[in-house]
């Protein structure tokens, strides 16, 4: 997610697409069996700028020269806001996919990995998601059906990057 | 490890540093509360670019804009050969540290996450060893005291950036 996510300064913001998330998020995703890679902004040119860069990718130079990439950017749909997507696997799936979003600060009520790993195992649809830059808005976490629980080493320190933060829940999700 | 590596030929290469490499795996490291993150290259000029990195986020303008991104970065060295990085490992623990390869290909005789987390909890210094492109030569991984197994999830796809195999590594060996 691009938008809604706050600054710094905690202010909400729509963030840039970067391209390495594209690669990597797509490659993790493709690499413990999620359906959808969605990336969500309401910028036009963030969206044209993911959409050019997966095309590459897909139907262009790239695919051919790296199927393996191809393999994973197909995985990728860039949408202009979450309701889209919901509304999409919602069709695809038959039923309303459950949302559960991320968030590096503690939050009352969390639901661990293990809890979640195992409701994912139960087979219904559910969404996860990830803001860029500092992070979902509260409005935003708000409306998801729950929060995971913060990644967490040994220190106190807890800034990751979204690429190594998708990739660590994946693993933690649906790592055999 | 950008040398010794391989290219998608199986040729002997030294590949170049990735900016977000830096940024990813030294904000990794620090979450797990790693000791150093060593970029390896026997390359000068590509030493130059990451130490360049380095310095805008440890003495430069990056490291007051973000404080958190500069307690990362001071885990960063970069070193010519695997063997400098050996030698300074130890002069500092004060015995030699032992050295695991990863590898995305299945070994004989590999060790499982499992395994190597109850190994690292014992204490005994370790140099945990990845490699860019497409991965370390057989004869560096033939050198290295042990193999892990492979990341793998429930498809036969795994082809994780090396941000994301270092992230997930780590959370593996050292997560909570």
């Amino acid at each position: 997610m691009h938008h809604p996510v706050t600054n710094r300064n905690g202010d909400e913001i729509a963030s840039a697409v970067t391209n390495l998330d594209l690669h990597d998020i797509s490659r993790a995703a493709c690499t413990y069996g999620v359906k959808r890679f969605y990336v969500v902004t309401p910028l036009a040119d963030q969206r044209e700028l993911a959409k050019k860069v997966a095309a590459h990718w897909t139907e262009g130079p790239g695919g051919s020269y790296n199927p393996d990439r191809r393999r994973a950017f197909s995985l990728l749909r860039v949408r202009e806001s979450l309701d889209q997507v919901l509304a999409e696997v919602q069709k695809r799936e038959g039923v309303r996919p459950r949302t559960a979003a991320t968030d590096a600060r503690p939050s009352p009520g969390a639901v661990t990995f293990g809890e979640f790993r195992q409701e994912l195992a139960a087979g219904r649809p559910w969404v996860l998601i990830l803001g860029t830059a500092w992070g979902l808005t509260r409005q935003a976490m708000a409306r998801a059906d729950c929060v995971l629980a913060p990644l967490t080493g040994p220190t106190g320190y807890n800034h990751l990057s979204v690429r190594s933060a998708a990739a660590i829940m994946l693993d933690r999700l649906l790592g055999g």
